[in-house]
């Protein structure tokens, strides 16, 4: 079970609000590069988590961490937005100006038309959205029941994570959140590093691949298993590069290159059934005999 | 742009149809571990590509032998339901023992209610769905523009897609359907390998981590850059791994662990704002003067 | 605005409830061939109507009627529901029996799985879901603005929508359920003739397309704009039909075939710009000179 | 930030493991009635609580403890699915009888079918979505920065919640589900009762409502506040009762009853305009003047 | 069945056009504090209404209302878009100006930017979207079969109904809108109103909860139904209030408060079984016994 | 299986790159009018295709060039991204002005808050998202089993997509993007004219209606197969047009107008379940028996 303590992971210092940058930061809670998805993502991975118990408490005590980055983006969220027009009140001298340059529009209908749910549906907070409004949805929250697809899944995550702090990063403008933000950059340092770390625990990719290592490829079908398949029109060969001759990363073959060739058949279903709503015209063929 | 042959990558066979196989083969089409996933993925990560060009073709080749698949899988459900049951004229006389035992549900109520959209919405027909009738949502294609990310995010990708094949192929019962899986498994390995492949080709995660490497950790966070948070609330210390001593992934550092500590303050944001449509006994509180 | 009348459009008897029929039925309230989607497009498309006040009063008066169908099946699946087992106390004599031939599952196991959000999230009623229990998403309300464009989809809407009501005709048992059924097919026949007849009425399908008729082909293209493209990589001719040759629905052209051929350049995007989150390695290209 | 203690809050046994049961309690965990709702809408509240520091805590209280309800549901799914078919060797003798009954179809198919990405996707372990294997969607957290608005959204999830648990339990055939189950209704009936609560303490729902109180509604409109409107097409009066005399709940006015009729004009937009993608038809009338 | 009135319920106009603030009247339409919401809400807890038959007919008569709002809330997006921009012939002189300012920026672009699907999807028309332009979702629409549960949601969304409604009046410049906002904002005001008072015709909160009333706690757990419990890390009480001591509002008994602590086990699910896909490190301890 | 050949389609040229144009263009690759949807459809429809095989081919060879027209449009984007602001450095001197005249905020903000996520999650590339930022969900591939309904949501896609082709078009400012538009107008052109072909070829839509013309309206319900029905309040009658009088586009009888009535019973469910988790005052009344 979980516990709380008030203080925040990291001082949250917004000298500069900004409400677009408010905006930025959603990506960073509600988008699938950000801390709802890792948090989600580890809590379920440990609560499922079969085989050695160090893997396990490993994934929840990061997850327990994440909580603490949402509440920290949460807060930075709410800070920036502490000054956005939310009413006909907060229109000053400049709009004038600005009206007349642009028609008619006003910068406050430039800020309210931007991030229109931040003023009509949380008043002024943070929400569990993306940078365009649309809501976090937990098909994102990828847990096989394989520790290494999961682990390459919560390096992946945090590889985009740290991306796009970096973007976040160089976009803002306030020292506040740029210190904020290098904190979170470490932490997304260690975390890539953490899961990949587990995987050389488990023996490094040599030994864990191909996942899941509890199957192996069967003897008439090996011949696919290592070969980098060309599907260009006019048979130019497929690029070169390191997955086209060599030990495989597995070390159990080497890779080849091929152009890819129809094995299969002109695939055919035959007429409908009459039971199946379709038009008389599909009918009139005879539906294929059982292949 | 592209080009279809008719036949098929590989035969597909169904000597044995089965409605419930069906519904089971739709996670490979349209769940996220499928192979409309995939095929997107490197479709969009391949049309982003920026820097050497052999990526992009890779992608590109790989993108397009995705689209077999999809093709492949699409005719291998139309086969397992060919004999589902669509109508009252279904009815063998099985069924009215099964009634009898169980309470008036029919075997052909069971397998209806297992399956309503395929056979009131695509009349028998494979769909861009998952395995529970959810229709794929394109969110799920991760393309970051950051290469070393995208590469993960395809070798997870397929590392879950080969578990479930390998799933899918322990559950088959039918010789034409375990033949097809088979293959698909050994592409699945290759595919796993040529994204770790094209890694190593950019010098291995040692020189690709902390992603994205072209920004490095400030000095001043760089201790939290490599150290594993325990966050147990008795102290306990965080499990012992390969992540928790000895050299990082990137070589740059060593790994240590401590217990989490909070570094903030509790966080405050004061009174509401007089526009923004709190309740009066919000406003009582001055709003905080800005940090 | 709108008024109710508290009696239904039309009788909906259930004399032999079936809780799998319910699920069923749910297709026709939230699927997308369904109920409430043909109900809001028309409402939509009528409160955007520009032009000829006549189509805005048909889709108004449609969109009224169908509001009646939704009240009909939400009546019918909690009819059907009526006796679904909810409880323990609810297992008769047969479930023992089953359970020994089924392994330790019981009927009302089987029932519970397949429509578990009619006993836990609705208390035995009709839910705004289709028949697998995702809910209906308005983006499949089509509204462009074009009054042939929203004619053809609400036709196609209806051509769907008698085909589902013909496959559920085809799969009930209860007489009730058939009757209401066959009511709402006839209103189908109606509501396909009736979208039609209105491209009719501004000309027919000649006079209409291209949608929008309002723009013309420009004449350096319009020699891509009555030629079927085949994309065979065998060079194999497309299939031949009305649409190779003779001339094109509009009467403005004949139709002819051909084999698609590139026309444009290989894409380039260059290197990656320094500060957009991507490695290194991409960036050793110099970005490509605007095109 | 966050800390977790390895413990479970409550014990959670399951000496009878059924898979169909690990699928109902799906609901609990990812459902709109479910945990992750009511835990990540407790946080996000929180985050963005202004005014009296008291309701900020409690709303972060409550929400830490919602994180280990979402462990113990996940805990118990895995331990429902432990013994769940996934594979041919699973099938035991009874199946063959089952077949013969059925028309081939086996009890592990009926099973596979109801539940397929449980064994497909997370291994046999609980998954973030719903009783139909639909992912939980964040914009289901309701928080609008009223107090009130969100201490009733609160209080009404729990009532749901709490509807939820006594239907599960109701269900429930194994005593260490129901001893689980038992204990959560216990904190559902405490959680409903704390949300109310904070509305006394802010002095009711008089004094609360119409919510927001911070805005009073125009004099010229005010006889349109308390009155109920009824539709009915005959004229028949709308239903009595507590809503259509009386005084409101505010104590500001009298409730009373009127049958509702139209005070505007047949609206009207006139024609289309030419640079809309319209046809040509929509465009013969004049666009309507400004209103 | 339904009928409808060509007139709409309250007088729409629009002298001052804006489309920014069209955007923003889509929460009010689309957005999950919109009419839409309710309307459905509504209709579809009639349609499942068991017991007293005044409740059923309540909730239709507003769900019959609701729909008059939403044609009064399209009717004004449409009348606020009838200028927006649509193509180059709309550039006014100023727009040289302020690309001058905006580094070639211009407000056509700037207006297009932030409501692109009015422009290219609708044809300057109402969408059942929300102000992002997310399409609304019926998983919104709450209806549990549970009268009290169900009034509570209709409250609750009444409350941030008008919550919305409000901030909207608050941005409105037109006086137009203003009005029709104002008579919307009193509606609000009586549906808030009704629902509460529809509890208290059921004898009110008191005897309503814990909802559902039809289920008691059990003895053994009903220390736990009226307890509010702290989850300080550092044991610090939790906020004192109305819920930490006095009657609860059920009236069986007393709230106080104490500190959550453990009373389960450490879970732990063992080791992988061979046919589920996992890797083989995770198969190497036991599967745990049944617990 | 597939095949690709580097080149595009048709040329891409971007000599004028803007990135609120790229924001507008992805309404085109991931919109319901777009052409993701498109490709996807006419495959699934390929794939399911039953009866002549011409039409099977058809629909593969078009779904095969629409992969051609996502890659043009996925190198556009990428093109007009190519200057976007990305970080500080960006910041030119009109920035300045623009601040002291917009209230402090920046044109780097307007553009930044405009498309988010192709600054933070893409890395200036293209997404399977709209306009909005809404990815594409693949619910919207609509493919019945029914030819003539599918034709039509063919016809009915393309409409919508020359309707977008041409907004687009009228907005386009850089003439290498108008090239490229009209370029798909024309295609859009052909394929509407195709998918109606296909209705000719199969008779026309006299012979293709009503679908599916395997099942003829029941004799006593074909008196509401040809009634148009009016549902104003006041009796006002319906809108005379096409679909009121003459023969029915099916040439099967004719069209004639009438009032609705209500011909069915007051619907009533009785008291709830005890076993239903509903109030205990809705359980006193008796459930209703049977109908």
């Amino acid at each position: 079970m979980f516990y709380h303590d008030k203080r925040l992971q990291y001082p949250v210092r917004c000298p500069n609000p900004n409400p677009v940058f408010a905006k930025m930061l959603q990506q960073a809670i509600g988008g699938i590069e950000g801390e709802i998805r890792v948090c989600m993502q580890y809590f379920f991975q440990a609560m499922g988590a079969r085989g050695p118990v160090k893997y396990r408490d490993m994934l929840m005590a990061t997850a327990t961490e994440e909580l603490a980055h949402i509440e920290m983006l949460g807060h930075a969220v709410a800070l920036n937005l502490r000054n956005a027009p939310a009413s006909l009140q907060d229109e000053g001298a400049a709009d004038s100006i600005v009206g007349a340059v642009m028609g008619g529009q006003s910068a406050k209908d430039t800020i309210l038309g931007m991030m229109p749910r931040h003023l009509l549906s949380s008043g002024l907070s943070a929400m569990p959205v993306d940078s365009n409004g649309v809501a976090f949805d937990m098909s994102h929250i990828y847990a096989s029941g394989n520790i290494v697809a999961d682990m390459m899944a919560n390096a992946m995550a945090e590889m985009s994570g740290r991306t796009l702090a970096v973007r976040l990063y160089n976009m803002a403008e306030c020292e506040g959140m740029k210190d904020m933000l290098s904190f979170m950059i470490a932490r997304d340092t260690m975390h890539q590093e953490q899961w990949l770390a587990a995987i050389e625990d488990m023996g490094g990719l040599a030994a864990a691949t191909p996942v899941p290592n509890s199957f192996q490829d069967l003897p008439e079908q090996k011949k696919f298993a290592y070969m980098f398949m060309g599907t260009d029109r006019n048979g130019e060969p497929p690029p070169e590069g390191r997955w086209t001759s060599g030990p495989s990363i597995d070390g159990k073959d080497n890779f080849y290159a091929a152009q890819a060739e129809p094995m299969g058949e002109v695939p055919s279903l035959g007429g409908a059934r009459p039971d199946s709503g379709a038009q008389k015209e599909q009918m009139q063929e005879a539906p294929k005999a059982a292949e």
